[in-house]
């Protein structure tokens, strides 16, 4: 019997939440990240996630760098969307016998590179043999136990917002997949982005195509921005976008206990698509729906704090936000509306779990 | 070229050490787990550690709820052995395609039963696809600051001791890869272990095969004695004994500047063997040193101090515990003597990583 990952994560639930009997665990197994609380006034926050060669890249075009930066980012983002501040990480590597010290080094100096940007540090962590390459990395973070937004508050009538524009990391993984970008041009790319080569002008071909592939290997994390969210106590749920819109807005819905309803047209996508990635806003659409791994936040609010929102956007919240829609009820589950107003059931039932192992698998 | 596992760890505490700058980190890389300060009394601990398949072990033989065990066990260990309680453990599993749900309730199972004996929940985790299965454990604790117990404070003279018996954990192992034991009697001796069949009488070969096998995927966690040699603060180093006495009481020589000697005959070996694995004491002897897993405590005393750890042997500390050599100065190195008083070179220079990597690959 082959487990849908909606099944298997139900499965790995229901065992779960028996085991959990401390009154100490704030929040538990199904969020972003586990808080567990401290003192009256602090939590620690808690969250890890994998890159496994094979699935999640392959080492014809990664670069250790770029994937060590990669690592962090995608596990410090789950410490953000907690309203949480990162303090430290453990790194638990499976290591094939065939790497090198200079990748080490570089993917060390990648992890270390962003772990730093927000003031956290590596404190330790595992090194195992392994046949194919893995990077675990588990992030902690303090939180206010009264800051924390999970993914369980959100309410009918509350707006949908989502940071930033999304589809660009997906649009990137297609590209590497089908060959159109190959590791050559990762490293070039790489080497821009390290400051080692000039940045291209923006009007070149190269500037779309270190956005699309650093919108993959180094994902713009909002730290500032969820801070500022959490401080204000605004936001009734929130999730960072790692697995699509299809996916994680159905964690809110289901963690909630209701529906939601997107309006096709109002996700904001990634729009400065490079000639080698070239593809149709249709698309871009399903990339940015099914595809995920962009760490845009998505957050609700309640239609009376929204002017208390557009207040924040010019003092702090420097990204752009875009509502895409609001909570409905239950029973309504989560519809997608296109231009005409008309529902689009494709995005319906996708199983990101199955699709990353076939779709990756090199 | 092909790191070694020295080479390797000090390529990469090299680029840690550099990266942490935090007051905040009391102890950082380079320990069985880090402790960061939260408060003036408290401090958290965490520490990882993975099991990885064709590595540490194959699905021949090895049973998911034995898995879970020894996945939970190996990793709160290291809490343990820091002088603190765990807390909370976050799993992050990687799944190959054909797994199937009875594994997964199995794998989980065997994680929380351990994980709630020392009082800490499972909170969280991740899961990816995998060619092959992995499971990779954090566990946090909290210790007060003033009790924690490094690998560093070991002093010239400080007696050396160990608790249990060692060898047993690699020489269940040994006879595994060499198929003396196979997969069914692994099977049967997990259901005498869940309690589903009768535990063998202690006189048939049976109940030396379930110690064996016990010792591998149920190590015995020194949580209680533990605890109250960090109360009584007489330990000035310690470690769990998850690589083998050569490599763990190396590192605690390199944290603390020291090197030791170790009595081979003091060394206590496990003494249960079974038919099906029946081997001589130099072999176990050897397996003790350089083989590993068996995560009892290495732990060095003042001699002044010895008269207070033998007090509490009564009343507490309920394990046995051996004297197994002294710590002496750093140029002296680590030596093995044998009974006549010889030096021993045939443990020096012992690479675990490599032993694992090639060793085990089935």
């Amino acid at each position: 019997m082959r487990l849908s990952e909606k099944e298997l994560i139900s499965l790995i639930r229901r065992k779960l939440e028996a085991n959990v009997t401390s009154a100490k665990v704030i929040v538990g197994p199904g969020d972003d990240a586990a808080v567990i609380a401290q003192s009256a006034d602090k939590a620690l926050v808690i969250s890890t996630d994998a890159l496994v060669e094979g699935v999640h890249f392959s080492l014809d075009w990664a670069t250790a760098f770029l994937l060590g930066q990669k690592s962090l980012l995608s596990s410090i983002s789950d410490i953000f969307a907690m309203g949480a501040r990162p303090q430290a990480c453990l790194v638990s590597l499976g290591l094939p016998a065939g790497i090198e010290p200079p990748f080490i080094e570089d993917l060390f100096d990648g992890m270390i590179r962003q772990a730093n940007r927000f003031g956290a540090c590596i404190v330790g962590g595992n090194i195992s043999r392994s046949e194919r390459l893995f990077v675990d990395m588990t992030v902690t973070g303090i939180v206010h136990p009264g800051a924390v937004i999970t993914r369980a508050g959100a309410k009918v009538g509350d707006s949908i917002f989502v940071t930033g524009d999304l589809g660009g990391a997906a649009l990137a993984v297609k590209c590497l997949l089908e060959r159109r970008i190959n590791g050559q041009t990762v490293a070039r790319v790489e080497s821009i982005l390290r400051g080692d080569s000039e940045a291209p002008p923006t009007c070149s071909g190269d500037a779309g195509l270190v956005e699309l592939l650093a919108r993959f290997f180094v994902p713009r994390i909002r730290a500032d921005e969820s801070q500022l969210l959490a401080e204000a106590r605004i936001c009734t749920s929130m999730i960072d976008l790692s697995d699509g819109i299809g996916s994680d807005l159905g964690h809110i819905c289901q963690e909630s206990g209701v529906g939601a309803l997107v309006e096709i047209e109002s996700v904001p996508l990634f729009d400065m698509v490079p000639v080698a990635a070239m593809t149709d806003e249709s698309d871009l659409t399903e990339l940015a729906i099914c595809g995920g791994e962009d760490y845009e936040l998505l957050f609700t609010v309640d239609p009376g704090d929204e002017a208390r929102l557009q207040e924040l956007l010019g003092v702090g919240l420097r990204c752009p936000i875009s509502k895409i829609g609001r909570i409905i009820s239950k029973s309504e589950g989560l519809i997608y509306l296109s231009k005409n107003g008309e529902c689009l059931d494709r995005f319906a039932g996708f199983d990101h779990f199955a699709r990353r192992a076939e779709g990756r698998e090199q």
